[in-house]
């Protein structure tokens, strides 16, 4: 999602970034079936028709890609080189997880709920369907949707299609696309898309800890305009109108700042258009001719605020570090 | 467009390559009018409730960004580092520019017509709005659209709403997006994105040739599961349909033909949606175990056949050089 695309409260369907691991898979949505199955008093099979007929819920959701922020670390670990453009926020359309949990009634010695999508690939050499699981009290929560539609339309083949999980206030690793079943075991799960990959990790070594809930980040819509190549900004001198977003999946959003040459002011906030949404701000600034440098960060409920530096992670996961834009004031 | 979504007919709205120089225009498009004007009898002004009250067409087209296989030229040139990857097809419904220009009356001593869009930003130190021209007799050709709906939904911010022209068979940096006025001027149009950029160029200093029609082009859903870094595929060995699309702007596609390790095979040629839409083929293959290197090339009605190398160009424009897909059978 390019960042001028912060101006949006919700991301148009092409705008909202997009990781897929593997290929998108091709489902015909009329022969899918979700399949509820494992550790179950009743083993459950629903056709795409019969989930529509469940009742809905419709939520506004603001997701991130676990490895957005990866290039601002050096030496920039491997995968998807995201700046920090991978965050959107959409409607969901869909059933709660919790509905359809219960028509299969997981047994009491359930200790994780996986998901399963059909997207399947070969990662650091192992093949595999890309897997998640949530603990079992997660799983139950009200906010996990089975989702079908996405700004009021079916979900788009690279979104999920036919239904995906969405797990508002965890990175989009969680989210699982291209559902086809949801499995309740009786042990620890150890996919390789939860054990090895999606972990916290000093170095390659380290068993590390599960990437989860989504850190404090704050985006400033760049003002002026850019340059093409350098994506450096010109701005006109004089009252220069500075909004962005902010968002939390630790706790909502209580201050956003702005950093202009490393002096911070608070900014107004805006709205927020749910539980699990982005939250606009405003500040207005005085651009004086010359160079300048503006951040911005955001600090949540829970009192997590946004770094300034990051310690390096193996994988680049979760740098929420404070976004700097370089302009040049005319 | 990852090429496993070179499956669909018609590419997912979001799927659809985008190439944007600057940042993506604030538009509202209840204010928003595009003005017709410089050497013309009548200036006109038109709102886009008026321009939808025209007659209108519904057009398949194919478009490719000029910059697409840029990545496989050696050095890399700057810009867009695409693979493969910057080519889509839509359902375009608009008016045909020819209908809005005959409104305004171009004067005789029109020797261009410049579109100008909403865009604005400093490329090679040259602030500039992106405009781009036409020959008049080129923009008066039935084919050329003023396009408001994409896959028959309103364009989305990022493919040009409100309002962008189409050029079918040209590459995209002609598709101005975002249009705001349209201006027959009576001398050689010398805009940044004309003059300086979309050129052939043999290198820096070379004025070069403009980038104009589209090169054929063919290529293939990559076959089996890909590794998630190298994107190299994985095939069970035995019979495998490989299929994929070709197009040209220089002349229908008559022939394509796939690679097997260097050996050539013609395939299978499928039905063709319209005039400026890529064609399907398919072509069977009998995967034995190991490495195989898979290829396919097009060749156009005028003759004109993808290349197996590519002579360097400084923009690294219009390499349809031949796709080559490293598979492992196993």
């Amino acid at each position: 999602m390019p960042l001028e695309a912060l101006r949006y409260d919700l991301t148009p369907t092409g705008l909202h970034y997009v990781l897929t691991h593997f290929d998108i898979p091709n489902i015909d949505p009329e022969r899918w079936r979700l399949q509820i199955r494992g550790s179950v008093l009743r083993r459950v099979e629903l056709s795409l028709n019969e989930i529509r007929l469940l009742p809905a819920v419709r939520m506004p959701v603001t997701l991130e890609c676990a490895g957005n922020g990866r290039s601002r670390l050096t030496p920039r670990p491997r995968s998807q080189p995201w700046i920090e453009e991978a965050c959107s926020t959409a409607v969901w359309t869909g059933v709660p997880l919790k509905t359809v949990l219960a028509q299969a009634g997981p047994h009491p010695e359930t200790v994780e709920v996986v998901f399963w999508g059909a997207d399947h690939g070969i990662q650091d050499g192992h093949a595999h369907t890309y897997g998640r699981s949530l603990d079992p009290e997660h799983a139950m929560r009200p906010e996990i949707l089975l989702a079908y539609e996405m700004n009021g339309r079916p979900l788009e083949p690279q979104h999920g299609a036919p239904l995906r999980l969405v797990v508002p206030g965890w990175y989009g690793m969680a989210s699982v696309k291209w559902l086809t079943s949801i499995e309740a075991i009786e042990e620890p799960f150890k996919g390789f898309q939860q054990s090895v990959a999606y972990r916290y990790q000093r170095e390659e070594n380290d068993p590390g800890s599960p990437v989860t809930a989504i850190r404090p980040r704050a985006l400033m819509v760049p003002p002026g305009i850019p340059e093409t190549f350098s994506r450096r900004r010109r701005v006109d001198s004089g009252r220069v109108s500075l909004t962005g977003r902010a968002w939390s999946g630790t706790g909502s959003i209580v201050r956003v700042e702005v950093g202009i040459d490393g002096v911070w002011h608070d900014a107004d906030l805006g709205e927020q258009m749910g539980e699990f949404t982005w939250r606009g701000w405003s500040f207005d600034w005085d651009a004086r001719t010359g160079d300048h440098v503006l951040s911005c960060r955001a600090t949540d409920a829970e009192g997590e605020v946004q770094p300034l530096e990051q310690p390096w992670n193996f994988q680049g996961m979760g740098n929420n570090t404070v976004q700097t834009v370089h302009v040049c004031v005319v």
